[in-house]
């Protein structure tokens, strides 16, 4: 590709090794960068560190969902200035679930090379293993935190589930997975599927696919083993 | 993880080096497998071998859209007598957008684990780098074919588009990809972005967005340079 780039970086999930994380090639990649756009500094230079790289000769600008337009604008400089880029996300895939997709954005405006590398999804690690509708997916983002409002969606996703047999993906913050979990076995009809996946990539990752029904009783301990870790969930009516 | 697993193996799109395929602990893993379900034994046994495996020793089993549910039942025989086995696609990741689903849901009834590896995903790659909505988004697979009820679900994706702020990603069997496109020029407003992506991975990889307006006149060849190569449409309201 002519011109500079920006190199959409995935990091790790979970599991930290590079060995673990990005195609060998990929890293090699990552490796001849400068710059950085980056969502958490102390994150980021960590990562970096691991892939081998002296981080005090890196460059970094923050992107996170206080950047105004103006310094998201700013943020582009290294490439205007003919330098390729990466942007990484704080875990996962960047400009997925994250606020990298208006950078993104920009650089298309500018008439920039955009290149995504291989590397972790929590969404699509948890989409494979669950066995659910993989040809047919949507996802949702965060519930409504209020309860009332957040039944109330968990209902409407199940009815346009069972409509158009499409899976329906979300998450949640960590501490709050358990009131999730308790609200779908509540909400949802004995018979629809029910994907739970914890801490993907880690050596106690949890994937399990069950009926409503089935799960009942039989519910992950959000409490202790996965108090705080991060969970996909999947819905299949 | 005790017990026998069902790992998730992702395959090359269009890039075949193993190093720009899968992170190198998931090629080591990937090697002490003896038993694979795989959807095409050709492209599986050349990919095994670019990992290094000596494909004579390996046991295959076949998984496409004409398999039964007896035979489904039979390609998981290797777990119940205790060996790990592989799931692998035709290209990108296993059971996203291919019939593998069937089978991981057969082996999460069974009780065994299912691990799914980091490998690339074109309908990922696509959306990271499209810059449109990575916070919510759906994946409709293939559009239908008949002009008439094609143009009809393309109209009713950016209307939802719209209404939901929802990125609607979708792909087309690839020689029909040049008809697809005119036809998201026709039926989309002027102002809808929408997204191209074609040949992931590979050195002459395209990606780029656009409104439908900037579209019109700046057309991809798809005649010529990007005739038959595999596309990834998005198109956000």
């Amino acid at each position: 590709m002519k011109g500079p780039v920006l190199y959409l970086v995935p990091s790790p999930l979970g599991d930290t090794r590079p060995s673990g994380v990005l195609p060998s090639a990929h890293i090699e990649m990552v490796r001849t960068l400068q710059y950085f756009v980056v969502e958490e500094l102390r994150t980021a230079r960590r990562y970096l560190s691991a892939l081998g790289m002296d981080v005090r000769l890196l460059e970094f600008g923050v992107l996170n969902e206080h950047t105004s337009p103006g310094e998201l604008n700013d943020l582009l400089e290294p490439l205007r200035n003919g330098h390729s880029m990466g942007l990484l996300s704080e875990a996962g895939l960047p400009a997925v679930a994250d606020p990298g997709a208006a950078l993104v954005a920009l650089a298309h405006r500018g008439g920039f090379g955009v290149v995504p590398l291989t590397g972790p999804s929590s969404l699509m690690m948890a989409l494979m293993a669950s066995g659910l509708n993989g040809q047919k997916f949507a996802f949702q983002g965060y519930l409504p935190v209020k309860p009332g409002l957040r039944d109330k969606k968990i209902r409407a996703l199940e009815k346009l589930s069972a409509q158009e047999q499409q899976t329906q993906i979300f998450i949640e913050t960590p501490y709050r997975n358990e009131s999730l979990f308790r609200a779908l076995l509540a909400c949802c009809s004995a018979s629809s599927r029910l994907t739970v996946a914890i801490n993907l990539t880690m050596p106690d990752a949890f994937i399990c696919t069950r009926t409503v029904e089935e799960w009942k009783g039989r519910e992950p301990d959000f409490s202790i083993v996965y108090r705080k870790k991060p969970c996909v969930f999947l819905l299949l009516a």
